[in-house]
């Protein structure tokens, strides 16, 4: 696996639903980058034994966890603990690029 | 613990060496920010059961991880398996700001 990576180089889009691209991962921890064209969005769910961190690179988003819903744009972290109902919507209109941390790797 | 941080209202610095802030905890992760000054650096080391994820928000850094050394800006990540010496080295001339994230917590 390669150590070093230019993030930004690695974004994908996709014209049906948001794309995930994988750039670390190993038995304990992986990390994702997300990026969700303007109306794509990735469904509530729950990861029982993981948590997941998200941070925001660029655009915004409407970030759900448990009850609690707010809008972010770069520069943001979301926290969502094992167990914990989470979303995320892009309502544009600018993409929004994420990475994504979640440890262990479920 | 707060699940929404603007993380760039986070960032400390030190006069004396790297400020490390947490930002999220739990037994299986944890995400930290650090500051270096120009000049300032994380001395060589070791996690022989975690595994890391430098990314980069603002300035650059010296990014060593086994043999390999390269200087690094904003946008781009680190990867650090367990087992693997590491060390990040702020040679400035500006403010270098970087997310952390290590899982399990050591």
């Amino acid at each position: 696996m390669q150590c070093f990576v230019n993030v930004l180089e690695k974004v994908r889009f996709g014209a049906d639903k948001l794309c995930k691209t994988n750039l670390f991962e190993t038995t304990r921890m992986f990390c994702d980058l997300y990026g969700f064209e303007p109306g794509q969005a990735q469904s509530s769910h729950v990861h029982e034994a993981s948590d997941k961190v998200y941070y925001v690179i660029d655009g915004k988003g409407v970030f759900r966890v448990g009850d609690e819903e707010r809008t972010v744009g770069a520069g943001h972290a979301v926290f969502v603990p094992a167990g914990r109902l989470h979303a995320v919507h892009n309502l544009g209109p600018s993409r929004l690029v994420v990475l994504v941390f979640m440890a262990p790797k479920p």
